[in-house]
């Protein structure tokens, strides 16, 4: 029997896409059921071996705002035995710098938003005063030598504003861009783009000197729109792609209990493609479908369902 | 507030898309909790309502092998007050065929395998001896001036053979348009394929000489894929698209409880293009949350639980 996806490229796409695996941050940080430090270890570890090599490993933001990170002083160090693995950290402030730097991170990632309700909401400031919170943190990380994304988040759609005008988030974008980040992570925390609206906002970005090779997409899929977002960014040249394995990860601002493009999702659109990614489609199905155990519920990934039946109940385990 | 997803065309894409609703067939044929009669006609009124004009209301199979629609002949008389609404059936053999017409039906639709495994396990047939069967089925029906439609199963892959040759699918599907049939439905039956993988089995259509405005396609969402397929299918000149309100409709050959795209996420997608549907999504969200009340759980369409918090957990209601 052929094994399934059948890989047939299509034209115009890149050869290797580049997976920003945010599971253990991004997937973890709204879960209500606190998963332990060594569990969380054991994530990172089982998605380095099932090939990512970028992994987003914790965020040092005040244990108050997110308590399911709280223990990222002692998760990080564990993480440090992983060979040819990046191991980027949010940090919210030059505190939070301050307490990556000094664990011996590399890689920061600051989170704007391209809405002021946003800026309000989650970081109590005007998006003027977030970026003027954010620029000492970057020059700091950029004089450590670390390497910075900037994470634009609401950037197609707001649950307060609604649509949100490209123009305004091309704006803020160049602000993370002008102030030393190496790369930009493009948010649709609600998860409300479609294709032509991806693809105006990258060529938005693009005449204002943004260039894609410099952008990451970051897809949420509320409406089941990830991954047919997906395609039209890598149509579009992008070759960063965030994803959480598993689909980990809630909006707290939608009632959907759908989260984060499933990276498992991607790597079958991709190795069908054959694009690309140094992912072992199984080990991660199986990495995630394990971490579904340990949160008690089924696994959102699609993919994961289908390649690891028990995901679909991991209560029976 | 602006209202979401906002309105921004891609290039490339068709002006105007007509959806093919299978949910009252496709998505109801393998549940298990009997769906009564008024219930079912209802839902297709609803569909109607919410601007669906293409509606495959029910299956001329005998009862014995698909008991839930063993109604199709008290159900289909109760769907002739709706104007302006096509209304297909699937007949399986020239029995089902004298029933539907006895009946009224002008819209008929074969179901045919584009490999022998499943021509076996569904048909109990070889896929040479099924399309004999189809053939004075079509030659009939085209007599009694219905409009024909040729399923096309496993166009993508299979369970028991894997991956499925390209120029297999075209062999069957020439077929079937030599027969008589006014349209394809390729379906990827077990929800495989990928991007590159579709435009490649329309690309070998079309050299074959079955021409893109003669071909609908039918993904299944097994493994996250469905939508972004449509999207490949539609860059390359697609303009009918099958989708299930709700995403009702499982695979009985995949473990996944996943069924057919649904045809809210497919319109949420549309809306943001530009590409005309005709149907409200509010109402049809509406629609599809009331039928996971009958079936007891939750649907699922990703739009629909976002935009139908209750359709989450039904049971609730």
């Amino acid at each position: 029997m052929d094994a399934l996806p059948m890989t047939i490229p299509a034209p115009g796409l890149p050869a290797r896409v580049r997976i920003h695996e945010v599971g253990a941050r991004d997937g973890l940080q709204n879960e209500k059921t606190t998963v332990p430090t060594e569990v969380k270890a054991e994530f990172v570890h089982r998605l380095a071996d099932a090939g990512l090599t970028t992994i987003e490993a914790t965020s040092f933001v005040h244990p108050k705002w997110v308590p399911q990170l709280a223990d990222a002083e002692t998760l990080f160090p564990r993480l440090q035995g992983l060979a040819d693995v990046h191991l980027p950290v949010l940090v919210p402030n030059e505190r939070g710098l301050d307490r990556a730097l000094s664990l011996g991170a590399d890689r920061i990632a600051v989170f704007a938003s391209a809405t002021e309700s946003f800026a309000k909401a989650n970081l109590n400031r005007t998006v003027a005063e977030s970026l003027a919170m954010f620029e000492p943190v970057v020059t700091r990380a950029k004089e450590a030598r670390a390497h910075v994304r900037g994470y634009l988040s609401m950037c197609f759609g707001d649950p307060w504003e609604g649509a949100v005008p490209v123009h305004q988030v091309v704006r803020v974008a160049k602000s993370l861009m002008d102030m030393g980040c190496d790369e930009l992570s493009l948010g649709d925390t609600i998860g409300v783009a479609t294709p032509g609206h991806v693809q105006a906002l990258l060529s938005a970005l693009n005449e204002e000197g943004v260039a894609t090779n410099v952008i990451g997409v970051h897809f949420h899929d509320t409406y089941g729109q990830a991954l047919s977002n997906t395609l039209a960014a890598l149509q579009h040249g992008v070759t960063t792609v965030d994803a959480s394995a598993g689909g980990l990860g809630g909006c707290p601002y939608a009632k959907s209990a759908t989260g984060n493009l499933a990276t498992e999702d991607l790597v079958w659109m991709l190795n069908g493609l054959g694009i690309e990614t140094g992912v072992d489609l199984g080990r991660l199905s199986a990495t995630s479908a394990w971490m579904a155990g340990h949160l008690g519920r089924p696994s959102p990934s699609r993919t994961v369902r289908a390649l690891v039946p028990e995901a679909q109940s991991p209560q029976e385990q």
